[in-house]
């Protein structure tokens, strides 16, 4: 048996960028889709604002606009008196310019004439006959009014690319009639689960088998990250089955996961077939990462492919998914790194030296302060993470961390 | 014009639920989804373990399961000799019992035997012969080994009602074979969206016009919380048309949300309206809220219907939209409120004394600390929304906060 040195998390990080590069997918593909798809997708471009928001200056109250300066010395008991040349309508151009001593009737939502620069409020008025209303209020120049351009400029940046396409941004997106809007196409993922003990979720396991978890947790977690799933497979721990299926995935995926083969011999067939399958092959032989270690990395450059062979236990596969192949998604695709929160440690917390931990953790507020209480129990348990809220992580070279140490939760 | 009482938003939260259980809707129905289907759905009933998982011992490692009473006294230089009865295949049931001086090799993941309770991994044996290995290490109780029932037990509350199914919920239904699963039905909502300036998002306004956002964001809000929306409509603001659009959405819609109608006398028309198709009608003329006190409440017993005014304003319609609708429908969900991140206030902000101030921030990380950052504007600009993480609440009894308070976010 050959021995190999284990990557740090952020050396296979490294590596996994560097071979993106190096087949070309560094730089993702776009696509144009029309905005009502674009629900949770993320921009590829800058987007800035093509005209200024709003585009002319609305009222936000009802009343009378004026320019400021007229109403200069009104208050409840001495009105100011002007002209009213105008009665603007909702979505109609304002025509008629206001002069010194002149105002126009505006509703909410409408447009002010050309000089004038504040509303004063209807119930701050009283109409003297048809063309004269006694305005009750000095108001200030602006007073409101939203002018051209106070939302956004035009050529203001308005949502960077990388950004997560959510009901602020499709409205900020809608309000400037970016209609068909450039997103990153999709990563396309393979999934593969082998074991000789798995059946799929809807049999009833034998004796000595168990139900496949990883094809869909795995597949839950990347569609919701932004990838696209070609397929899931479900397979026996067998040599020509496993080459058949990777070789089948290398032809349409970008991305191909492999689960499972969590004995000795068995990770060691998941390593020599995607060595053998791919050119060059494998450039990461196990990950510094508590659960992960048993990760594998490959690359296969004529078809464009990454093989990542991750652990069989689902808390470990899960983990090791999350942080490097959402990671990958996230940073080709310019994404904003997730804030962490921080939190008090609920319980003293061990930790492998020599290599980063992950913890899972649960969120709970007592007496106003977040508290993280790490969710213990083996990686090859699936409650783990249903019940964990996300992650923190210890670094290598600390034995562990004290209760009420302040630590960083990254949701999941 | 009449005067209304306006309320505060927890009476209006308490006349919606009560609505809801007027119309019989407080039990909100429920169906049965392939579970490849659940992602991001909300789980309708307690989901309990119906089998203990996993259901026989695994073994975590590859090696001999042994009774680890049989390896006390072994070390590096005192090894303890067993007899190997049996060799378990992975996926398969361990069929030969383990008695005194007895073990049996088992690979990661495979069963143990009966009278197993440990296991020796294969790094510290040496095969003896074909029927005896030497173990170089003494073990406890459990080591390296999964029980049954360690993972869930029977019985167990895997997954309480309520629960949204992300990955890891989704995995735990995998394990236990739940591959049908019990949903909440969403609610179904017509958004209508009212103004003489409104175009449509891919339409060039002319002067004096804007485009809709409403209709657009609101969508991409409610269904990321789980609504099904029926219909989106924009109109201009007439009596007719807004009427035969009420009756119609009254049809097939458990809520109908209509925002806009900005201008006094239009709004007066949204709530007149809605009095009048709606019976009872309304119940509630306004919110103790800021932004968000145009809002109006109305309810049709007969067709079981929720009407509900939102304001015209984009980030205000959309606070309120979240504050009412996506709050009552996690509310009869039995979603676990949100918790609330702590940060500490960038800078001064101001309040409206006597009611709820809603503040969208944005949340910042500096020198290890999280910071809420306002995002200030009126509430006429989509940007505040598009640039906000979240918002805080200040109750209406202060006057305001100062810079570095802590205050509770709430992301959205």
């Amino acid at each position: 048996m050959k021995l190999f040195q284990v990557d740090t998390l952020a050396t296979a990080r490294q590596k996994l960028l560097a071979a993106m590069e190096e087949m070309g997918k560094k730089a993702l593909p776009q696509e144009n889709i029309p905005f009502s798809e674009a629900a949770g997708r993320i921009l590829a471009k800058d987007f800035r604002a093509p005209e200024p928001l709003p585009a002319f200056a609305r009222a936000t109250v009802d009343g009378y606009a004026v320019r400021a300066v007229d109403t200069q010395g009104a208050g409840e008991s001495l009105p100011v008196f002007l002209t009213i040349v105008d009665e603007v309508h909702i979505g109609e151009a304002a025509a008629t310019a206001i002069g010194p001593g002149e105002c126009a009737y505006v509703p909410t939502g409408g447009m002010l004439p050309p000089g004038a620069d504040a509303m004063v409020m209807i119930e701050h008025s009283e109409l003297f006959d048809a063309t004269h209303v006694a305005l009750y209020q000095a108001v200030a120049y602006g007073r409101d009014v939203v002018f051209p351009g106070e939302d956004v400029r035009q050529g203001d940046l308005v949502l960077p690319a990388g950004s997560r396409l959510e009901f602020g941004a499709l409205g900020a997106l809608a309000a400037l009639g970016l209609t068909t809007v450039p997103v990153w196409q999709p990563l396309r993922l393979s999934i593969i689960s082998t074991g000789d003990e798995l059946v799929p979720a809807e049999c009833k396991p034998n004796c000595g088998q168990i139900r496949d978890i990883n094809t869909y947790a795995l597949r839950a977690l990347a569609e919701r990250a932004g990838f696209f799933v070609v397929r899931t497979r479900v397979l026996q721990d067998e040599e020509p089955l496993l080459r058949e299926a990777l070789q089948e995935a290398m032809h349409d995926s970008d991305i191909i996961a492999v689960s499972g083969g969590s004995s000795q011999g068995k990770k060691d067939m998941t390593g020599r077939l995607m060595d053998e399958v791919a050119s060059p092959g494998l450039f990461t032989h196990g990950l510094a990462l508590k659960p992960g270690k048993p990760t594998i990395l490959a690359k296969d450059i004529a078809s464009g492919t990454l093989l990542v062979g991750l652990p069989g236990h689902p808390a470990a596969a899960l983990m090791v998914f999350h942080l490097l192949l959402v990671w990958l998604w996230e940073t080709l695709c310019g994404v904003a790194p997730q804030l962490p929160l921080t939190a008090e440690l609920e319980t003293n917390l061990p930790a492998a030296p020599g290599r980063l931990t992950c913890q899972p953790v649960m969120l709970i507020e007592k007496d106003g302060k977040l508290l993280a209480r790490p969710v213990l129990g083996k990686s090859a348990l699936i409650t783990t993470v249903a019940r964990a809220d996300g992650y923190l992580i210890i670094e290598g070279e600390r034995e562990g961390l004290p209760q009420g140490a302040l630590v960083q939760v990254y949701r999941w």
